[in-house]
């Protein structure tokens, strides 16, 4: 009784340090979070808001887990039957994330850690056919050109609906995953399915940047999220679909790193490759990670000191709108036989254009990237990301009303 | 400036609590844990002791990940070279898991943050007869005897070595995993890999029990690590062979829950099978989850409120010594096509032998448990766990020599 209520005032001290009132007001207290479970710290409360203008899971700080899992629709689906599935994923996403059990969830007792979850849905053509609203697909929701640089297997692209499902604790993902996928049965069947990760919860400080499995500082050069630039750059206007306002669009690149021919480069190699310190992520001519690279810089020798072939000088362009807000994660698979590791990244952006903002990149980087000789794109997927939904509404009601 | 001495401050605080001083004196001030990040819980330290008298990794509670990877030695490997690969992993591992690069640690910037990373080697029947060291082989070490439920697949069996690599954060294990299977290039090829999961620090308390992804609290029934009773199970005394005194076995039996079928059963239903409460892992005859089950307690009916065909009236024995230190971890793959998902349990136990305390608990599973209907064993495996190493020797020297 002692430990009992020790909890409960442990939980309600949560509530208050997790600011996010409404979400953790839903929330149940729960028994098995004992009294060393570290509180949230202020800025990463264990609920993020399913509801609202936008998507959960984009301008989310990322957290250590998420799974994106590509589906085909079944040919007998048609539009009645995307808004039943599209409303059985709102109904469970929107419980699951607060830490309730989903609706007809067989394993309620997995659903209480919600540790930041967040839902995505992504829309591919193939949703816009079976809804027989073709007139509605934003223009840019095709396959992305084909880039030089590409080795894409079917088993990594494409695919007709997208989820992507993340978390700080690995149960939950696992969890709500499944209970997502049982709602989908009667409607697709899983096409692909990719499981990424990043650091652990509370093991790098909340707002520094991930490194990637290359040993790269990766992210460092992304719009802020909250920002006016973030807003521009990745929230569609409705100028061209008028449903897609609070939208996006999302390109998930898998890639495989040649950890074993990386691993031969020395550190000085490496870092010109990227333009970018290994140590800190700084910029060869800054002192630390957020300084404006100095492209024009040019050391003793004459030549710059960023080189011209460097991910960075040939990712970076003088249009400020080509620019993505990139939310990648790891990957390590099994090995194959005779191998030491399976390792790369599963490349995601988001963006308000796919043609204006990604396409350009891709392909500058596709031409000529000194990283390239490591970096192999084996995967290849764009999907329409609608906009969030309020209490009562279900996400793609925009596009497909009710 | 203000802003490294305050990390450096927190940092030392960091060691102040974290209460392992040798190790954590050896840890290098990192710049990327930042003033968030949470400080580890006394009962948390960051590091675990890497030398000692037994191997990290068995007694140590269980981080929220680990993997699992079986090697097959090449022909050509003698017993100088099991020296030198020894060897080398142990100077790995001992790096590694005080947060310091790996001698030809290509990396290192991944290696800064143990977050308990532990490194446990295996030794199959190969080692022995690799090692020309067959009369020193403990008489448990062989395949497990058939058992009817069994539906094993050659690609989740056997090893020569095992590698179990297990940490908080998943970049730390992907790093140390390859550090380790580098090292092993030239003395034998990754035959499987295991990753398991199971909540991530932080979601649920220290000392409570993990949930399988049946939902089931599962490890109730374990001896507690410290005590005597947990030295008697897991630790070989080295009356069989003197060399492994302070070692343990493992058995590492990959188990597929069927849960489209368990998802079909009510919650009685599945209390009934295991025995215990879904709720909080309480005996259906007790209160809460450490209560001693009393299986001779019988209901309204008659019959006993424990089953006698359960989980645990089945996996219990009246003799005292038929007892393991049970240490699983979750499994959750890429459903196949047509599938909602790919789940179960990486079994993995220690005991001091296998033949007197884990063979006869899974011959009495194997012919009648009511959990056989919704498990599957599809992988199995045995290894010796040589005991530990003092700071100058390597896991393995008290087999090999030196
Ligand atoms: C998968 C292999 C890739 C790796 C390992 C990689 C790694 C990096 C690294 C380390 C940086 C510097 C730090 C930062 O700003 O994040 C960077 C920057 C960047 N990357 Fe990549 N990248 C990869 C692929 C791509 C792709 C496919 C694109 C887009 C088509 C892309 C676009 C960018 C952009 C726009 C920047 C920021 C450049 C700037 O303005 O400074 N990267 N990447
Ligand atoms: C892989 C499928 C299995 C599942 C899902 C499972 C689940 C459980 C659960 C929920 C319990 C009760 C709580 C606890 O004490 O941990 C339990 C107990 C136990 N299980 Fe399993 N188990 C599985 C396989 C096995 C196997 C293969 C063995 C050994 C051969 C085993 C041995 C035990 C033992 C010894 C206990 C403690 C019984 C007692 O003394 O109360 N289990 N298991």
């Amino acid at each position: 009784m002692a430990e009992l209520s020790r909890r409960r005032l442990l939980s309600a001290g949560a509530v208050v340090l997790g600011g996010t009132g409404l979400a953790w007001g839903a929330r149940e207290v729960t028994l098995d979070q004992g009294p060393q479970a570290a509180p949230p710290a202020p800025t990463e409360p264990e609920v993020e808001p399913f509801y609202g203008a936008h998507q959960a899971g984009i301008a989310t700080a990322p957290q250590a887990h998420s799974t994106f899992v590509a589906l085909d629709l079944r040919p007998e689906v048609d539009r009645a039957a995307l808004i039943r599935l599209l409303k059985v994923w709102t109904e469970d996403a929107a419980r699951l994330t607060e830490g309730r059990a989903a609706l007809a969830d067989t394993e309620p007792d997995l659903a209480t850690e919600p540790t930041r979850l967040t839902v995505t849905v992504g829309f591919g053509p193939g949703v816009f056919r079976a809804g027989n609203v073709e007139h509605l697909r934003p223009a840019w929701l095709r396959p992305l050109p084909p880039f030089a640089v590409d080795r894409l297997e079917d088993r990594w692209s494409g695919g007709d609906l997208l989820l992507q499902v993340g978390a700080e604790d690995p149960v939950t993902v696992a969890h709500a995953l499944r209970v997502l996928l049982k709602g989908a049965a009667g409607f697709g069947t899983v096409r692909w399915t990719q499981r990424g990760f990043r650091r652990a919860r509370g093991t790098q400080a909340p707002g520094t940047t991930m490194r990637n499995l290359f040993g790269q500082v990766d992210g460092t050069a992304n719009p802020s999220p909250g920002t006016a630039d973030f807003s521009d750059l990745v929230w569609d206007t409705g100028a061209g679909q008028a449903w897609m306002a609070g939208g996006t669009s999302v390109v998930i690149r898998r890639t495989h790193l040649d950890l074993d021919e990386w691993d031969k480069v020395d550190r000085p190699g490496r870092e010109q490759s990227v333009g970018r310190r290994l140590s800190d992520g700084a910029p060869l001519t800054g002192d630390s990670e957020h300084d404006e690279p100095d492209f024009a810089a040019v050391g003793a020798s004459g030549f710059p000191v960023i080189p011209e072939f460097s991910h960075i000088a040939r990712a970076r362009s003088a249009d400020p709108r080509q620019r993505i807000h990139r939310r990648g994660y790891n990957y390590d698979e099994a090995p194959a036989s005779g191998e030491i590791s399976d390792s790369g990244l599963i490349f995601v952006c988001y963006q308000a254009d796919v043609d204006a903002q990604f396409v350009p990149i891709q392909q500058r980087l596709s031409e000529l990237d000194m990283l390239n000789q490591w970096t192999t794109p084996i995967g290849s997927a764009v999907f329409a990301i609608p906009p969030g939904c309020a209490k009562g509404g279900y996400i793609g009601q925009q596009l497909l009303g009710s």
